[in-house]
């Protein structure tokens, strides 16, 4: 504890010594008032002054985006219960020090809330270092756990559209990188530099790589070419056994580990019957700092058409990788919990699946409501609301307009236009005869059901489809 | 803009010239060094010296108890959808301009992020003004919509805890209480903040309320004790005639206006069978500003026992009203549209459902996996992992142990832990016949099942559960 008291009474005494010169913390209050004032003179005179949108990056969801994001969620989450997984739940924010020192070049673009006093925050940038905490925090070994939540990234997303024909997956092992690195002359130092350069080889092509290694981060070239030859390479068992043969790299401990790992994974991936679609492929670097071993990306490739003969990848929607070192980073003891896993980028499957429904002009329901209650004649308010209270009682999802005598005809049109498959219909006649009038608004059959029948119809109806 | 403009100015002088003496960016550029020079000596020697916990008034959430928030969270959307209503989604933090001005006193509770160049945000403080700025943004003016998500309010938040027995929901209505301070003698400019002062009739007695009123807030002893009259008053149809007939209050515009449309609320409440539930209160006034009609909070009743007489309230758990004016204050042409809403707080419902099923020991499972796939003697693997693949290609919801030759026994105590009810055994003999062993969990009985029969005896016997 020494050291930080050290550090913050150092930091504490600088800013005492800039205070004595002025109160930062009255110009603070100074600028504060200010725009307050501005404020409420928007507030009162300037009203259609706002900038109406939402921050950079950010986004709505519609109802209709909605209902297709619930869509990916509903994918997802199946596979992962199929898988006994357990979910748990996050801040949106944490300390701003759980943070720090995780994400290496990457926590730049972390986003800091401001300090109004109290803890220091920031967003959480990923969920795998507040699961680090969480497990450390709670002292679990052994948990399989899966968590949907919103991360935040201070970027400037360049989002690739396109369409896409199906995913294919990249592995490749940190420990096979660093054995690669050291093999090619690479100092120790360099290594995570240099991964981050090899990161890029999805982005640029090797050319430019290889300059920024040796113009910017100072590797020599005969390093840099012979990374060049290694980062080609890609491929299954056939690679991973001649890489074990290979006269350098078998006699790194790192990459000998690295690589036998990386063939019972592909063992495993043989009984799973997935190795198709799979390719262990030495540029595969992954950005962040606390990767140790097998790290993974799934990448979507173009649809074909007349034009292309290949295959082109456009970008990837989920990576992941296994992060043995994290936990123990926030254990008193440094006690180290193996961890693996995925993440996936629901934005840009969403963003494909928003097109593909688009493009096929599929007509998406943004409610599930089985029935809506209509009257024929005017003065039937009272009994709507009769209606529909005995329907919402039954559990039966319906709904009712809020005009005191809306014409049936615009009440029919409503159901057209959100898909509400079925109307009951009060009238003089149906109230007196114990009736209430079931249309289909598909077929515009109508017919008279007694008012005790009418919520099993309505189920019986709303089960078929 | 001629205001905005002339106020921005006039800030950026005051920074300026108090720049002159001590550089505010200066100084914060010497402290970030500093936490960052602490950052990395905390990353390389004093990785055990991290505070291990979530940010203040922020909590995880373990997979059970998300198990139970998911309970509440269904029931509730289940509500929704029963009514026909869509979901949206907004971004967790707004432009800081687009909250200001919008909550009143409780502005201060807004957390901010920290600038670090480009807009300036605010964390959402609640989910109405985003949505007004939704709304307005997209010119919708028709929409029934719900949404699920956190807020954040630099808050200390006092749980309350206890056993609560049923809802109780109280309404009121801003141009009820409006017109009562009006009658009451209260000056136009003080409504707001005696607004504010009734609000805490829920926290303290009227004694103290008053004299919060009188004492800080300048009001009349003789005003303050004519709205004491009136907050004590609650009831139903017949306490909203007897104000009706009121000489005072059926002379103000505001109050007659609230009450008709009280009366008109009650009338439909008669007719969806519900007045009992609901209380007519005048002394609740909702704590923000931008409420414009009817208001309403319900509130949990503490469980009868018997050392109590009467049931006393314990806390809010939602709340809501009209905010006719909020949309408008995004809109160019400040075109109003009209908005009534609730939110409903689901951290306080979830404290008390966790309770309730602590007390209640009932076993809460955390995964909806409906088989283990086991092994019976060692080296079995392999055998292992082909039938689980068959399984979850099937959709079938399965988990295996990761370890190569765990001991039968312990593998059935993970299914006495975790609630999976059926254990799918492989064996030699089993492999040789074609057969699984399939173990009930509960029932400790074994059955052979041929291995192409085993998917639909597992779907048969765990959709009887």
């Amino acid at each position: 504890m020494a050291d930080e008291a050290a550090v913050r009474a150092q930091a504490e005494a600088v800013r005492r010594l800039k205070q004595d010169k002025a109160d930062p913390d009255e110009i603070a209050k100074e600028v504060a008032k200010l725009l307050e004032m501005k404020a409420q003179l928007g507030g009162d005179e300037g009203k259609h002054k706002f900038v109406l949108k939402t921050p950079k990056g950010t986004r709505d969801y519609s109802p209709k985006q909605m209902a297709i994001r619930e869509r990916v969620f509903n994918a997802i989450i199946t596979c992962f219960k199929r898988h006994g997984a357990e979910v748990i739940d996050t801040p949106v924010f944490e300390l701003k020090e759980t943070l720090t020192g995780k994400y290496g070049e990457d926590s730049k673009l972390i986003y800091d809330l401001k300090d109004q006093g109290g803890e220091l925050l920031s967003l959480r940038y990923d969920l795998t270092v507040p699961f680090a905490r969480y497990l450390a925090m709670n002292k679990i070994t052994n948990i399989k756990r899966y968590h949907i939540a919103k991360v935040y990234r201070r970027d400037n997303p360049a989002m690739t559209r396109g369409r896409y024909r199906e995913f294919y997956q990249c592995v490749n092992d940190r420990r096979i990188l660093d054995g690669m690195f050291a093999v090619c002359g690479v100092p120790d130092s360099k290594f995570r530099t240099i991964c981050s350069s090899v990161d890029k080889l999805d982005k640029m092509p090797w050319e430019e790589v290889r300059s920024e290694m040796v113009g910017e981060k100072g590797l020599s070239p005969e390093a840099a070419d012979r990374i060049g030859e290694y980062v080609q390479l890609h491929g299954g068992l056939d690679l991973i056994e001649r890489l074990l043969q290979d006269p350098k790299l078998s006699q790194n401990k790192l990459a000998k580990e690295g690589l036998g790992d990386m063939k019972l994974l592909f063992e495993y991936l043989t009984l799973f019957g997935i190795t198709g679609k799979i390719s262990f492929d030495l540029s595969l670097a992954r950005g962040l700092d606390y990767y140790t071993g097998v790290i993974f990306e799934a990448v979507l490739l173009q649809q074909e058409n007349d034009h292309m003969e290949e295959s082109v990848s456009v970008g990837s929607v989920a990576g992941g990788g296994r992060y043995d070192g994290l936990v123990g980073m926030f254990d008193p003891k440094g006690r180290k919990v193996p961890c693996v896993g995925v993440s996936i980028g629901i934005e840009r499957i969403f963003s494909i699946l928003e097109q593909r429904v688009e493009a096929s002009e599929e007509k998406i329901r943004t409610t599930e409501t089985q029935v809506l209650v209509a009257s024929a004649q005017k003065k039937l308010l009272e009994e709507r609301l009769k209606l529909i209270a005995e329907l919402w009682d039954a559990g039966i999802k319906a709904e009712v307009l809020y005009k005191k005598n809306p014409k049936l005809l615009n009440q029919l049109q409503y159901c057209e236009e959100t898909g509400i498959p079925l109307v009951a219909i009060v009238g003089e006649q149906e109230l007196k005869d114990g009736v209430v009038k079931l249309r289909d608004v598909a077929t515009r059959e109508e017919v008279n059901v007694r008012r005790e029948s009418l919520v099993e119809e309505i189920r019986m109806r709303t089960s078929r489809s």
